[in-house]
């Protein structure tokens, strides 16, 4: 008979709430770097962002206690950066490069709190909204889904006996494992964690970035989650988002403003980084638009992150592309991170291998994958497509177009607008699971 | 960062002794019955028991510290019987019946001490012999083999990471679960477990035996463990061994003597026990003879625990013989316990269904199956054929022939002579795992 520790047991037993976010560094890496972007270029741009369930027959508001969901959210919005953080992020270096964080941008993060939220229930969904300046509402969109997709989670748990757990938990290690043993047969994999928004919970991410480091070494890259990857010395991965074309194209004034708002971000992306941190991120309104518009300079940059075309046509289409205009495709980097799994990895590894870098960014399959590992069976814990997306900048509507239409999000009217501007061309509809 | 509580963790750093044995409870019901049986029928006879590793090429001398293993056969003869536990033992029913053990046989228990053991290594295997009484000798079986077998596991575990090990018992458990999930399919399964010889250690065992109960409610009938079955409510299992007919045999004047000696057992254990507890193990000397000199008055038992031969072919065996005596099999009870998995199972309740009463010790795959759930592959963790034999009595020696003579234990001289006297008939070579 084991003898728990009393006070530990008491001081569990008291708890008032169990936080899922902890700590502001727990989000993702390109969250910081567009921040800084944001906050040097676009001040006093307001922005909202609001919650997106693509998943609808899921209604999270039946699953999700609606006071549980206030007591996190408000939980977040007294977590301050720490000393400590702010030491790392002012001493590390990042993509190799120190000081990638200007001291002013530091010092304002001191005393960056989580802006208010406006929260609803409506027909058994969450309306949950961050309106406010874009420095501060862009910061919500991790925490908030990891808030959101952790409560469901624990909901799903809550009345499951300590056994069925401990099934459950040995079960999805064992998955898991056995999805690194795979991998380990992939000579030069490069792949990062990308499972911070839709984990099954931070602990769970905490264990998924241990299980890659132990057992893919070199293979193994780093995690886009800030924290985990201060906590584990590995670099913190990730560029930028499309928030940016995004908000760039709602502040556009006119049509051709908008065509062009794509470009712009570039534009001012490599006014502020460079290196490994050049990768593109064609799909906010089309993937075949994009390159088709592209300015023959972006072509020195790194890379492309295709986001939401199948990965082996986005990928040729970007190799397309670059050969069109005359480079060496054997020095360029694909980063894959779109419902990225084992079977998907190996299938793009193979078919791209020795004709152009590669880097996979692993999310929701790496972070939320309990399918199957449940004894009672359900589907509560099966992960939801569920993103946080700016909605309107300056209270004008924004709009993200995607390579898939099932992406799609913005206003109907607004939605037809840019499909006028940008076009059709290259958009296939693909079942969106994650 | 989790905080470790200082007391807890220097407490564990100090051990100096991780016992493999804490309890004489820690045992097989079936040396309790057989004691009080010895305690009150021969409480002079002397006997040896004897480790015996079949499993030749492991050289479990090379994988287990002489002083480790001398610290915890040292340790097992602090251990004496609780009151708690002697006072279960005269309060609790075993097979339905109250009062199973006398009084004055629970008397005598309260000092009872594992007696000395004989310890030497020789050509990278240990000899480990126990003399005296065969009421104390009797005992060491499955405490030597418990020990012998948990040594063999934390060697084999010693060098691992916390990450391997993590992975390694998620897989077992995960492996252990789907066992489980295909016996629930078997609707009138009643299983117990038989595993504690065998077992990877204590606490994965406590594990197998919570997971049987949690998954298999009902079908689940117990567990052979006394200490087990104590501490969770369980029925204890268990009736009577080879080494009563092996001493009854070894004790006998002429080879007269030797061939009566198996139903002499009978007829005294019917003397202790009646009801279900009336279970013959034929194969001490090969079943076919066995039940060709059977009385007709075993037929008036419960039923046989048919422990060497092929499972099917033995229990077909018995069927013939019960209804060659005019017996209603339908009312019989057939216990198949040797090295019985998932299949195995299945096949012999498929086989048997509706034709017998039966009931599955379920043993070394049970609580000693690691194969394929080490991170780092190795057969460190593959499960022996170990055993504890008695080997002479009044200094004599003790012979099973077995169904199998891969089992056969004893001098090839006395060997021989058994054969002469019980004959080859049935015996069938087969290979010996576990």
């Amino acid at each position: 008979m084991p003898v728990p520790d009393i006070a530990t047991r008491v001081y569990n037993h008291g708890w008032r709430l169990d936080p899922v976010v902890r700590s502001l560094l727990d989000t993702d890496f390109y969250k910081l770097l567009m921040l800084q972007l944001i906050w040097h270029q676009h001040p006093d741009v307001t922005a909202t962002f609001s919650l997106i369930n693509r998943s609808r027959s899921v209604r999270l508001a039946e699953v999700i206690d609606e006071d549980e969901l206030r007591e996190q959210l408000d939980h977040a919005r007294t977590v301050r950066f720490s000393k400590k953080e702010l030491i790392w992020l002012a001493g590390n270096s990042f993509y190799g490069k120190r000081r990638m964080f200007a001291p002013e941008f530091i010092a304002w993060l001191t005393d960056f709190r989580l802006p208010e939220y406006d929260l609803r229930e409506v027909d058994g969904q969450f309306e949950l909204h961050f309106h406010g300046l874009w420095t501060n509402t862009t910061m919500w969109e991790i925490p908030a889904l990891a808030i959101v997709n952790e409560l469901r989670s624990r909901a799903a748990l809550k009345n499951k006996g300590r056994f069925e757990l401990d099934v459950l938990y040995a079960r999805a290690k064992a998955k898991l494992w056995e999805k690194v043993e795979r991998l380990r047969h992939i000579p030069d994999l490069r792949i990062s964690d990308f499972g911070t928004r839709r984990r099954h919970g931070f602990l769970w991410q905490r264990w998924c970035v241990e299980a890659l480091k132990e057992g893919l070494g070199d293979r193994f890259i780093g995690s886009s989650n800030v924290l985990l990857a201060m906590d584990n010395d590995l670099e913190a991965i990730g560029t930028n988002a499309h928030e940016l074309p995004m908000v760039l194209a709602a502040l556009a004034d006119d049509d051709a403003g908008v065509a062009a708002a794509p470009y712009r971000v570039l534009e001012e992306w490599s006014g502020h980084y460079d290196g490994n941190l050049l990768i593109a991120l064609p799909d906010a309104f089309g993937t075949t638009a994009f390159l088709r518009g592209a300015p023959d300079w972006l072509a020195d940059w790194t890379g492309f992150r295709p986001d939401s075309m199948p990965p082996i046509a986005g990928g040729e289409q970007i190799i397309d592309w670059w050969q069109a205009h005359g480079r060496d495709t054997g020095e360029k980097l694909l980063i894959f991170s779109d419902g990225m799994d084992v079977d998907s990895i190996e299938a793009t590894y193979r078919h791209f291998q020795g004709r152009v870098r590669m880097s996979f960014g692993w999310g929701t399959n790496l972070t939320n994958d309990f399918r199957g590992c449940d004894p009672a069976g359900g589907d509560g814990l099966e992960p939801i497509s569920l993103v946080a997306k700016v909605t309107s900048a300056n209270g004008r509507p924004a709009v993200k177009l995607s390579d898939n239409p099932h992406k799609a999000t913005g206003q109907p009217m607004e939605i037809e607008r840019y499909l006028r501007i940008f076009g059709h061309d290259g958009r296939v509809s693909t079942a969106v699971a994650v």
